[in-house]
């Protein structure tokens, strides 16, 4: 089934302990896209780029069965530029240029044969252009995902109440729901979360994994214990995007489908992390993804029955 | 099989942000024994305590199977005393108070019928304290599982690093992890964690679950996504007692036998937290413990064969 992803297609510079990199390709929409493209076609990208975005870049989406028809490419102004710095831990980070060049005239269209997506990923953006995109839909999706972030709590929270109001799956790390519901446990800001709105939940913890509310069901995956985090800019994004491409090819949004596609997120955002950017997800070959989803299974996995 | 427990005995004040209760029984051989007690008879603990420790304590041990003979009563000294605050998070904490009272002139004695235990959980200690339990013993334990804490890197690094060779396991958590290794990656700290001696090494990691590493394997193991945490003093301590008192029930020391004792540790840690001290541990069921196994495997588990 087709998927529609909205977000950023950016440049960042990075610097972690490992290494720097001055320019590469980034943003949320474009990580999503790389991801999800490995399960489903088409991925229907929505998003903005300045004259200076590589046409290499948009051939390999292409490639890889991304439609580029919602891109919208800016003759005279740059693409969104963001230069972070990332601490010893690799899990706390400093932003230290926030271009928006191209990202402040963003106003998202829904090409006409995008129509009929079942399946919706808003990535972290304005809310007011999450809600413009879902009410451009002349047809509901099956599942309609949202990532957030905290400076939208900050300074726009009306209208990412009013979002959360229109979305099925809320897509946020600990912080984030423990700012949005001002309750440190993370078991009760689900509860309150989903009373603002989402009847599933994801709650990211990086390097400590991720869970995923609906009812009275928790599900947990745990991030991949890797030797070494190269470059952790994307994994959130890569996350989503494998998420949700999951989902879309098979179009069964069941509590048990999506633990699978969770283990199937976490599985591509443990590559991403390898290599700056998204270095390692183009070069990805399906059975190392299907390897490590083998090793996710053994790192849980328990005899039944014990002896008490 | 038979398990010897060592470690304190000693009064708590715990002030957490959900209550407060100024005397209450703790001590890291205390919560080993109560439920190491669950799964194994005998436990015997090796300790020591003032004229102050209420009999009526001893006597519920001694109800659970735990034998008393190496606990050494001081007649004109108090029990070890701790008193702790606990921060907003729960995961953090100060200390307020340490009298060590009976502590100072703790010289621990293996009994002669302790003799020939197979199982030997050496709780947090002065490092010489936990070798001179080694010494002691004429026949080695199948398991020697230690326990440690960074003050004892700070202040006795040559002792630790002599009973680091003695033990088979190894359980620490994740701050102490790094601090012993210089290493942030916990996959690097667990490799260099095992060149200094134990063959097997159990990460701790709180709300955030608990790694087993051995040879080139690992075992993840969730925390339990509890509302609330009401108070975490001894939750660590109950894992290492329910961890290790798991396996000596079976005798059964292979991997996946422990992944199973992890599990077991990690559901009686998540009773321990539901309320002050040892209160819940004492009045905990078969039953309850085994539903709550029953969802750590719900947690984790997801069907097999990925659509990729």
């Amino acid at each position: 089934m087709s998927l529609i992803t909205v977000g950023t297609m950016a440049f960042d510079a990075i610097e972690t302990p490992f290494g720097k990199v001055n320019k590469i390709v980034g943003g949320s929409a474009l990580y999503a896209a790389y991801a999800a493209s490995y399960f489903v076609k088409p991925v229907q990208q929505i998003s903005i780029i300045g004259y200076d975005f590589p046409d290499e870049e948009l051939e390999s989406l292409q490639q890889r069965g991304v439609q580029l028809e919602g891109v919208e490419k800016v003759a005279d102004k740059k693409s969104f530029f963001w230069k972070g710095l990332y601490h010893q831990d690799m899990n706390t980070r400093d932003t230290l240029i926030t271009d928006l060049n191209v990202l402040e005239d963003f106003d998202p269209r829904v090409p006409d044969n995008y129509q009929g997506a079942a399946f919706l990923m808003l990535g972290n953006l304005m809310p007011k252009l999450q809600i413009s995109v879902i009410e451009q839909l002349k047809q509901k999706p099956r599942l309609i995902v949202l990532d957030t972030m905290n400076f939208w709590m900050e300074t726009a929270m009306p209208d990412l109440e009013a979002v959360l109001k229109k979305v099925d799956l809320l897509m946020v790390n600990d912080s984030e729901a423990r700012e949005l519901t001002q309750q440190y446990s993370l078991i009760k800001a689900a509860k309150k979360i989903r009373e603002m709105g989402p009847k599933y939940l994801i709650i990211k913890k990086g390097e400590n994994g991720a869970l995923l509310f609906h009812g009275d069901k928790v599900f947990f995956a745990p991030a991949f214990p890797l030797e070494e985090v190269f470059d952790p800019t994307g994994a959130g994004d890569t996350f989503a995007g494998g998420f949700i491409g999951y989902l879309a090819k098979s179009g069964d949004i069941s509590f048990e489908n999506m633990k699978k596609a969770i283990i199937a997120g976490s599985a591509m955002a443990s590559f991403c992390v390898e290599k700056f950017g998204n270095t390692r997800l183009k070069e990805l070959a399906k059975e190392e993804l299907n390897d490590r989803i083998q090793l996710f299974r053994e790192l849980t996995s328990f005899e039944t029955g014990l002896d008490l």
